[in-house]
């Protein structure tokens, strides 16, 4: 099965919320891995995180950013990561985390990189440039964009709260998004965790798209407010991130239980909160 | 030398304004050079055209989307090219066309590819983030951070147009990079040859900042009216890239002199428009 939002829902019926980000830094993974050439190290550490957290989770976000900084060795690791995934573990999404951006045709660059040879059902994106800019992403079906909405970082208000006719750009973009974007049903939202209140407005305006949500574990945004703001009317909807409170749960030799235990814990705890708010009203 | 801005004002005193993109396809190339390995074929061809064009312009522009398309042999490919613009023409500015953008510390493995994998001098970035997280391009002093402000396609204005207390965001964006996020000299903005007048809004709310201007050529954009509306006040400040109009100058056996004939008209073209609206008033 190949279809991002079918990925989506079977991962949510299987009460599966936590998506785990692959940020792996080759000078922060434990020690036998660094024993390694860049590229074996890097994905070796990746499949043992694969390994451990699979069961508690519905999607994996690798963020281009940090293999990118290992040039050819880096992007190998990628390929080979993704590779795997989809190999050994088919019904979990795999989330480029990318903010990718050109104009026009110049996206098929980046789709043919983050689709075909990367293997990712879907990628995150700016939305600076409009709707028009990304149609390469937006008219491919099969796979997910995620918008950039509101981000975690303590800065993200400079432009997104800009006022527009007393409504924030952010909200814009969320309203854009849920009504002209989605037309294909591939769209989704990136909200930081960082802003819950932020969360929940863009709830309100896009009620029906999937949220992707960074800044839980490591950044400090609030898990139980952040899941009962982003849910659906389905008590669907969101996928949470974490990365280093989980890749680097242990430096240890106790690396990958102590990431499968952090997983099987953050995942419990959203379950519980969206079995509190509403999940499986409507999902039988 | 090494520093972005003093590379800009040597080239700009020579008279050098054009950037030649190197939005090089596989698929459009020469036959000669479609023979060959995708990673060898590409940087042959890069490497031709830049040995034809070298005399004629101020900087190269490889747009990272058209290399990430092919995977390794892409980014082999631009690896190369890079590295052999750097060895043969060090006078010459390498701008990593990638339009990135992350939050806080990812930025750096973003940083690391284009500055030390990569070897260019300045990068495009996404303002949708902010000023806070783009610390780790802006507190680099040598390389420079060209912001995305208007581009150049059809639908730029879906929120770069938005109004902000009568102000559109793209100004606000002008203003925010000229007046606050400058304070290494390393600034500069993107802004798109299919919109003269915006661009000449910006050089009024921006008037120290270096403009990359792409638009012209294949896109269409008026020569005449974009550089007499980017020029700052010493009569410089421009960089007006053409990608397609100049390396698919011709398809066959005479793609070089072709691309070098193109380049060539087309830097004196702006260097006439220079001189007749202020180039070397203080410069000497």
């Amino acid at each position: 099965m190949d279809n991002f939002s079918q990925i989506l829902n079977q991962q949510w019926q299987k009460e599966l919320f936590l998506c785990v980000g692959l940020d792996s830094d080759f000078q922060k993974i434990p020690e036998e891995f660094r024993k390694l050439p860049v590229a074996e190290g890097l994905f070796q550490f990746n499949r043992a995180i694969v390994d451990a957290t699979a069961e508690y989770c519905a999607a994996y976000k690798p963020n281009s950013a940090f293999y990118e900084g290992y040039g050819l060795a880096g992007l190998e690791a990628l390929i080979k990561t993704n590779a795997f995934i989809r190999e050994k573990y088919p019904n979990h999404l795999i989330i480029l985390d990318a903010k990718r951006a050109d104009i026009g045709n110049t996206n098929l660059g980046y789709a043919k990189a983050a689709f075909d040879i990367l293997q990712a059902h879907s990628i995150t994106v700016h939305p600076y440039l409009g709707q028009e800019a990304l149609a390469p992403f937006l008219e491919d079906r099969d796979h997910g964009v995620f918008v950039l909405c509101h981000t975690s970082n303590p800065g993200a208000g400079e432009f997104q709260e800009l006022k527009i006719n007393n409504q924030d750009l952010y909200k814009i973009v969320a309203t854009r998004v849920d009504q002209e974007w989605n037309g294909n049903q591939n769209c989704g939202l990136v909200v930081g965790a960082t802003y819950p209140e932020h969360l929940g407005e863009v709830r309100k305006l896009a009620p029906n798209l999937p949220f992707l949500i960074p800044g839980i574990g490591a950044q400090g945004g609030d898990l139980e407010r952040t899941v009962i703001n982003g849910l659906d009317r389905n008590g669907t909807g969101i996928i949470v991130n974490a990365s280093r409170s989980i890749i680097y749960a242990s430096s240890g030799l106790d690396f990958s239980t102590a990431a499968a235990r952090e997983a099987k814990l953050l995942n419990e705890s959203i379950r519980k909160i969206a079995r509190e708010n509403g999940f499986g009203r409507k999902v039988e």
